[in-house]
């Protein structure tokens, strides 16, 4: 099986992280293959920004040409799934969705800990479209930019403290981490506050292999049918300035 | 007052429409400024479509160097009005949502007529993050594309069929045209069918023009503060192939 | 354009000063006539004073024999405006709607700022009828009741306060004026505190204008159809007592 | 126990056709009197005639001076319980919430039969507001207005008619008989569709009595607190025109 | 009328407890018959307990040959009254649902003092599918299992004290006693705490004799229509160890 | 990886089923076993019944001493998981909510084929408690029982057939086969219809592993912490009859 982990970021860094954790978990036979698209933000942190990478990723996988099983679509509570839906025949797991469907499976509800305030209502909005909003208690911010997230000492306290938060004020118990950036920190923060912590990046990985094993991909039957002569669009390709 | 009535699609004969019809209906001290895309799909039908058509219009508009006090996105059911909140400290009112809001204010609930089938689950999601999607009886397609909509002699009939079959049996009330294209024929399917009929586009503009008048724009206050640094994008502003 | 605001308060300085408030903001092609009810409440709290005052309302306007092309409901959270549907061809605007309304167009979400603890259900009734409760975040009392609002040189300073608690506890990101009394107070209170204020009367009645300008006005397919015979009612016209 | 029955409409054999059901069902030590407003409609079928007749039910309680344990308000699907919950110190129950509480005690859900289709909407309104809006299948019209049910030889078979077309097309597990003048017909129409069908009077009537035997009354600490000074109301008490 | 009360609880104590309060609330003529099952837990505080009590609920009323016209189901918050109405004819009444309808006919939302923190989650599962949740204001637990409530001289205190929050924070109007082993505790919490307190269990005796009155129970159509061949299943009637 | 696999029909060829259709999609690394509880229904089909079998299901487990990772629980729509997810310390994954889960991942909604029209209300509860009842467009029976769906031939055109009229009349774009006895039914199934065809149980099992994958089960933070003592239950473990 041949999986294809799209970065919504453009920082390098970020798509070789995500693509070590997503080779811890995924099945010996399992091939990853990490895309970092060649424009747009190297952090998204805004809806405006994530428009901008979500039509990076677009591009990012159009242009190429291997084939594939399955795509993981690296972008916590950020807009971008739907249109690769429509345009890819294999399944697309977005991360955010992922954690969602995991916490449900192994707590009545959860909370979830991300980066700057003002990603909690995308994340929300995410949530309602799902359909899971209701079992979600709280989203809570560290104040920690997607960089920051990465490579900082620092991060697990701060996570560890936002969730300590949650269960304790919000009656959440489970954790969802809330950023890609936050990939692989799930074991040491679950050791600490003794709840089950779901990483989206790798629950969607082996989501993504469930759907392949069972030969599922996206209903081409209305909502996600394949656009009208895709490519003949003014400008499209694009071609990023320098 | 300046508005700024920015099309998703990059039809110029549909800009040139919108921009006839909000005349019509906008005070004689406000002035109308119509914007295409330069790139973009020509036409609207998929989400795929809907996100390159609306980084489009945020090309459009940070290109635009004049002043203005508002913006009408007109794209029905489209995401992208977010990011423009995000980007701008004017007013921007979705013709979805300015359609769904004056169709509440004249009946208790009301039913869209549309363009393809597809198009409904796109608009469904628009009021479920309203929060008007209780109040929509059902989104009825005419089976025709948007730019089959322009310039068609029989559109009129074909609105007006789905309208009563709305009306005989999804108990609906009212009517919103869902479809840019549908602009200025409001009038002639009320004679009809003899219920509110309410257009998005010029909706928009009159909840614009309130905004204005009442000195209201987008809270900066969370979820709509400026993104960060927001031109330092890798490929950004794009450069459209030919 | 001819506009009737009709105050559901007896309190004819109440009406006086929405009638200015409302003269501030409407097009130059505008006439309002302010209404007062001969018989209710002097000032309206409860929901029983609420009923009586409705009534007192539609006594006004079957009274008012001149022509007319809209009606501003001014009662915020009272019950009121269906009947009025029912009985007028023209539209009519609730001063709660209204503010829900365009709140909703430059915020996420809102909280409103009313006079006393008992109004917040019903407020919050007339909401979930809308279809908007689900955007409210909080609904704080400043404690004060309808006439203590009118000439209390403290009502910005303990407005402003609710506010804030409203912003910094309940997420809110623009706050209503939740009492037709605090008309006129917007501007002050949003320069204080940097979200946007919206004002119920001033909202409805550029709305009411919106809705005029575009020719709609009531459904009266099913919901809203006149009431059979409505004259022919026992004891009706009321003739209040001294 | 003494029990008040106030009927909304202002026929006075409609109040004795439902004195005569009520004391059909109450308990051997329960007296129950039934009151005609003076002033309203002889029958309420619109908004506007529900809002007169409200008030008049209002008149009639503050006229009735001998005391009395609980009160049943017998207006399906009519605003009007909440005005009298703040006034009374007894408990007040409305017809349309008994209906719904009990066929939710003997089915999942169940269907509503009632007068005009006008009538559905505020049905439905105030089961939204109780909230079992969620368990009611539909509500189905006979076509006939309230007076028209009184002693119409056909109202049985009519009402068969709708609740069959309930059982078999909106998969109801029950009826409700959605107008006072149907009192009394439940158990006939019980016996031809062999599902549970629940009269609203009779209903209130025994919940009423339970609330009675338990000593529980209406909630004063907010909601339903007493009107402030609720005598001192411009042209109150109204006086009805011959 | 001959009610059967059923404990969830293996303890007699308590059964003796229910009857006892039980009897202080029905009609003169109404008997009341209290059985404990001859296995299940002592006192049921998960859903594993309340699973095996549902089972010694059935086979208790499948061994109680003797006839009855009503079941009270006496376990707040357990899952066990859908399998009653399957298998009898007559209408049951939970307790849960008893204490939630009355509570809503006295005021505008409730609070709920249950026992151990873990019941919360099941108390409000079992609202959201009567379709109450959203009356419900807060579930607060005193800390204390089933069998401290009985004969526990501080429970009283400990319920008023849990009231008192719900009041104060959670805008609750009234209270419902979350526990069985309440009963008969509210007329002294009232007392202290002056907004309605309800009592499941007196609450389910007086609904299940309106239900009786009225002639209603259980529509057997679909959901609740007899299992079939109900006694051919391996291994039942259990036959409990000892 | 060592998973049980335990159905709540004790019916041993329809366990053999269950078991060879699980083995089918495991990981080659994965051993699952396969239980039959020895007492309970042979085919649950009422809430009785499944009441009856959850118990079974509990009794087997607990006296199947050997070691695993995890518990598939093989009823679609049966409550149960819950009790399950107190008892043990290791995942369990229910097949109702394994299959809404994965069809929300490849579709925007989905419908349900099952057995009796019984059963939807049971199914439709399940999904609420999980949240995504409203992403269930219908569940539409086949009118067969478990053990007529079993070797049965003409169950794949009795499922093609109700799934036909879900995409045809429901907007249905995936179906979700809702019986455990059809497991093994949807590829063939899904290549008759064209849409994505999901099978509870092997979603259950691909999930299953999933979780045991990122070392994550069930939170005993609060609701499904242990259940006290909960071997001193009187009468458990049950000893069957025969």
């Amino acid at each position: 099986m041949r999986l294809v982990l799209v970065n919504i970021n453009t920082n390098e860094t970020l798509t070789q992280r995500l693509l070590l954790h997503a080779r811890q978990v995924c099945s010996s036979d399992t091939q990853i293959i990490a895309l970092t698209p060649r424009f747009g933000p190297e952090s998204v942190e805004s809806r405006y920004e994530g428009l901008l990478a979500a039509a990076g990723v677009i591009d990012a996988l159009l242009s190429f040409t291997e084939p594939y099983d399955g795509v993981v679509f690296a972008g916590f509570g950020e807009a971008g799934r739907e249109p690769l839906q429509e345009l890819l025949d294999v399944p697309v797991v977005d991360i955010t969705d992922a954690a969602a469907y995991l916490a449900c499976l192994v707590s009545p509800n959860f909370s979830i800990v991300t980066t700057l305030p003002r990603a909690a209502s995308q994340i929300l909005e995410r949530l309602h479209l799902v359909g899971l909003a209701g079992r979600c208690q709280s989203i809570r911010p560290t104040g920690l930019g997607v960089l920051e997230v990465l490579d900082n000492p620092a991060i697990v306290d701060s996570i560890v403290h936002q969730a300590r938060e949650a269960l304790a004020h919000d009656d959440a118990e489970a954790i969802c981490l809330g950023c890609a950036a936050m990939a692989g920190l799930a074991p040491q923060i679950a050791d600490r506050i003794q709840v089950p912590v779901i990483d989206g990046l790798t629950a969607a990985v082996t989501l993504l292999e469930s759907l392949c094993r069972l030969g599922l991909s996206t209903s081409k039957r209305m909502t996600y049918s394949p656009p009208k002569d895709f490519m003949n669009i003014i400008g499209w390709p694009m071609e990023p300035t320098q």
